[in-house]
């Protein structure tokens, strides 16, 4: 938690805080935004933003498919320069504002679903993003905590700060 | 284990065999059927046959919807005959000959679906299905178990096995 703001008014980029317990199948990520949460909502909903911060920077993102309501599907696609390209897809079993639950697949791993609840929470005009993914079994979370999970969960929040950021100054 | 057949040919119902460790958040189901596997799911897929097997005897199941696909989605309701009714609905994430993984929601317990694969095994022109489901807190799996799942999942499995044994005496 050191790293996250605690004081209004300051500037630079609160970090993702993760919780993994052992022996528990869960993983928890929570970050917080210098923006209202239907902002933060509509931007990560855009099918067009995709490709702007889901994925570390080294990738391109794809959206191959993305109905955003209760019952839809989505599948991204990002790919690196060398020609490697790397599938997710899941089913939506709830859209709601400010709260989706939804199956998540690595198609590099597959059959081997997860299910991820992300909330958006109003603190005071910010935003606090709870996602919560529970796994099949406690090797599939341990092996996507070591596949480096957390360098990838963390630069995706960044860009998706710095893309709501943008978005918030152009409301001004 | 200790009522489950063993020796071929026995007329006996095979029982439910429930697997439910303390602080994992999971719980397993399996049973076994005297049918090939491509009858069973025949048998569990068709929208026709659910209010047939589908829940406790005691009460009267609908489709409300069931498009099972892969990003499809179900939804069922049952009731008994006081006037109580009660909503289950899902999203398919997979649907193939065999293995349907899907998300399951009680609507008396709102935004708390689990995640449940299901897997028909050949062994030996008999069927072992086995029903995987995870759950978003070891709370959530905690509260299934009280409230009886295994006697109506017990009970659903039995009508399941009568039908299919309909099925299989109509084939010959």
């Amino acid at each position: 938690m050191s790293d996250r703001k605690t004081g209004k008014g300051a500037t630079t980029m609160a970090k993702t805080e993760f919780v993994i317990k052992p022996g528990v199948q869960e993983i928890t990520l929570i970050r917080e935004f210098d923006a209202p949460r239907n902002l933060v909502f509509k931007v990560m909903m855009d099918p067009n933003t995709i490709p702007k911060w889901w994925g570390p920077r080294a990738y391109w993102t794809k959206v191959d498919k993305m109905d955003a309501r209760s019952g839809g599907s989505w599948r991204f696609i990002h790919g690196d320069n060398k020609g490697n390209e790397y599938g997710f897809h899941g089913v939506y079993h709830l859209v709601e504002p400010n709260r989706v639950i939804q199956t998540f697949e690595f198609e590099g791993v597959p059959g081997r679903p997860s299910l991820e609840t992300m909330t958006l929470e109003d603190i005071g005009g910010r935003t606090r993003m709870v996602t919560h993914s529970v796994f099949l079994s406690l090797e599939d979370r341990d092996g996507v905590v070591q596949s480096g999970m957390q360098t990838g969960a963390e630069e995706t929040h960044d860009r998706l700060a710095e893309l709501v950021a943008e978005r918030l100054k152009d409301r001004h």
